[in-house]
């Protein structure tokens, strides 16, 4: 983000003025187009307001900008010719099929993105101490890189797909084949393709409540109708509710993520499980199964994942390194039939080509390598004692006032506030005190819940922050 | 690919239907499911089709496959249940708002997978020893890998987007900042993201005739309009022919290439530039500029891209790393007003959650320190040799069959047929021959012309693959 030099001889305001013309010349800012609000460019900037003000005051007489009473601040038409008119972005922008994000989400983006930092119980990702940052490092430094560079086969990096077939062998006892494998661009990817590509606007889905999935505007996107299965904390969906919910509305796909449900932390309970997939065989409805988390088990342990017992090859199996490693490496995989593997590997080349080879090849070799290994045994104990450390500090300075239940694995704690606690102004108080988190509602649940990541912020930062939160409570 | 072991003492019929069997219990065939032709399996695994078709007498003897006349061999649903049902595959196949690939380039791309190395003048692509590996080699082993491995800006890493406002303003003269370009995976995603967010179903656009655009199912996808403008072999396409098409359908979008155009090589001339972007401001209708070829012209003269003349902020501008360095770095850029991409960016989180860091740190390094700069003047000089050594090859061994004009730059001869020969009986032919090539009605061009790229084939294949083809002419 661009600042002023405050070691220079030219005034702040000059600076400023000077780069916004700068801007507006490199079409960042078309001719009509809105500029920031004097309030956010300061805060941009790291300047007053006043300082913006008079950058801003500065360019309208030279005829650059122009302000109206209610519409701000827009950049001037003056060097479109008499026969010249610049597109109708606004117009454009409303356009398209593709729905934006929620507002609570964009709003939580962009405090994020704000130079002040903010305690972070928001995002559902480890913390930067948490990534295998230095095995990547000596990877990259110690291992020849040997994959051509040409575009890869379209289901991904074969040795990638190999890789993982041992690894979903081995720790989760999954069994699928390499041509059963489509890598992708996170978990986030395969869900997108299977909304585009395997069910079409007014299908019926059944997703899990509170859920991921609601946050999730590609859903709507879609067109999709979108179904409840409300969660049991202690035992996960139950299956009667998905044959009512399908004698009703016939349901085209049942979407769920049974280790350590996000943001939930339940773990579908093991006949729950068995009733699950009887009731979709009975019916013929494929099962999505999103499994970040199940490899965070805090005691080496994971929860058994529903396609370790489908033997009709009716469960979509999503898997991804974000929650695990890294968000960074972008590497996802999707277990499936391999004419469903091919009809979504056909769809991705036509969106973005797919991945490339270097995170592909780098995942690989941390997958095969005993760099995984290792690098989980320490997550997994790091995951243990920074939920125990969020879980002993809500007790101590919010006694009485949130409710919750401990995860054996995952990166969230879902709490329930006291009734007399307002969710939205506590959001509004805790951003100002300088922490933050994610509220239920995102997650299509009723009020009063909120969601604590514990796994982003450092762990000396927990305590502080839920002191803030505490602070923000009592202001209320 | 599987292939059976030859020195095992296991027959090979036995191999196969073992194999079979395990990817059955694996889910990739699940009950109910086509399994491959004898034909195809044969071929996969390098075996006679007899062969294949004792394995399948094997497993139907088994009850595990059975075979139907006419709608071929199937997995048995004789491990489901009485109450049970595998999901309709077929169906949920056939669902979706994404098309599949076009006919042509799916039999194109099945035939490059398969063992029998073809000579390939199809893939738009440079060779392997024309992408940097060894460069990238080097840097990935002494460039210590700093980044953090998290979730990254949604506009993508920012040391890359600087290096790349850098590189559009030395080499292309185009102005742009920092916070106006996107990160995507190559072009296709920047076109996607367009046709997705900006665009609705029923909008009419004008891409150029013939173009790589008609061979992109995804503007088929978006339910776009889809209108012609010729392109002239010396000037491209005429401006006033886009004044004809808006005042006749409403143009909501320009589409063009106008750097050595992709299949015809064409530069759009200055003056028509010029009246381009008049009329583009006249009506207020952005254009979309693909540039992925400029800078690989052969003097190291690039053409001026429109973006390079825009003073309205109309031209969504368009770049890749991937017919100048190489595909598998999956590095592409837009750049344009700031609002365009800050919903393009919110849009692409929804659907992949952005590009891996890797790549984003290797191709940063690649393009900021002189790797960049001395692998072009490499690649310039290669692709005009290569450009001339089919031109020649082509004036030898088919003398007044196919005529061609040559380009200044790109990867690509455009060349026109002799009208006694049939085009689709030429592919055949030349595949059988062990040489392929795009036909041009792939895009979306009147039939007797076809595109051959000579950037993919090593340089010593290119002769011997016009023999070949020579060989398929003469057999019609």
């Amino acid at each position: 983000m661009w600042k002023p030099d405050r070691s220079s001889s030219v005034a702040l305001f000059q600076q400023i003025a000077d780069e916004i013309e700068r801007r507006i010349a490199c079409g960042e800012f078309p001719p009509g187009s809105a500029l920031p609000s004097e309030r956010k460019l300061a805060e941009q900037a790291g300047v007053n307001r006043s300082t913006v003000m008079q950058a801003y005051a500065e360019l309208r007489s030279a005829g650059i900008i122009e302000s109206a009473t209610g519409s701000g601040t827009r950049v001037s038409n003056f060097r479109l010719g008499p026969r010249e008119n610049a597109p109708n972005w606004r117009n454009y922008l409303e356009s398209g099929t593709f729905m934006p994000n929620l507002p609570t989400m964009r709003r939580i983006r962009s405090e994020l993105r704000k130079d002040a930092p903010l305690i972070d119980f928001a995002s559902g990702e480890l913390s930067p101490d948490l990534f295998p940052r230095q095995a990547v490092q000596q990877l990259l430094r110690d291992t020849p890189f040997t994959p051509e560079l040409g575009y890869d086969d379209p289901q991904g990096y074969s040795p990638l797909r190999q890789a993982l077939v041992g690894l979903l062998k081995d720790k989760l006892n999954v069994n699928v084949t390499e041509s059963s494998i489509l890598i992708t661009s996170g978990s986030q990817q395969s869900l997108y393709l299977i909304a585009q590509c395997l069910l079409s606007p007014g299908d019926a889905i059944a997703v899990e409540d509170p859920s991921y999935c609601y946050s999730l505007p590609m859903f709507r996107s879609a067109g999709l109708r979108v179904f409840r299965l409300p969660v049991d904390p202690e035992r996960g969906v139950d299956p009667d509710n998905i044959e009512a919910l399908h004698r009703e509305h016939r349901l085209r796909m049942i979407f769920v993520n049974p280790g350590f449900q996000n943001p939930t932390g339940t773990v579908l309970q093991a006949e729950r499980q068995l009733r699950l997939l009887q009731v979709a065989a009975q019916w013929g409805i494929p099962i999505v199964e999103d499994d970040p988390f199940s490899l965070t088990a805090f005691d080496g342990t994971p929860p058994r994942p529903l396609k370790s017992l489908d033997t009709n090859g009716q469960v979509l199996y999503i898997g991804s390194l974000s929650k695990i490693a890294a968000s960074g490496f972008r590497i996802g995989w999707l277990a499936a039939p391999g004419s469903v593997i091919s009809r979504l590997a056909d769809a991705r080349q036509q969106m973005d080509f797919g991945l490339s080879v270097i995170p592909q090849w780098t995942a690989a070799e941390f997958v095969r390598s005993g760099y995984l290994h290792s690098h989980l045994e320490r997550l997994q104990t790091a995951l243990f004692h920074k939920m125990h450390r969020l879980a002993s500090a809500l007790r101590e300075h919010l006694p009485g006032l949130v409710s919750f239940r401990l995860p054996d694995g995952g990166l969230n704690l879902w709490c329930k506030l006291d009734p007399g606690i307002d969710p939205d102004k506590l959001l509004e108080e805790a951003v100002k005190r300088g922490v933050i988190y994610v509220p239920g509602t995102v997650f299509g649940s009723e009020r009063g819940w909120i969601r604590l990541s514990y796994a982003r912020p450092a762990a000396e930062q927990i305590e502080p922050g839920v002191r803030l939160l505490a602070e923000a409570v009592r202001s209320l």
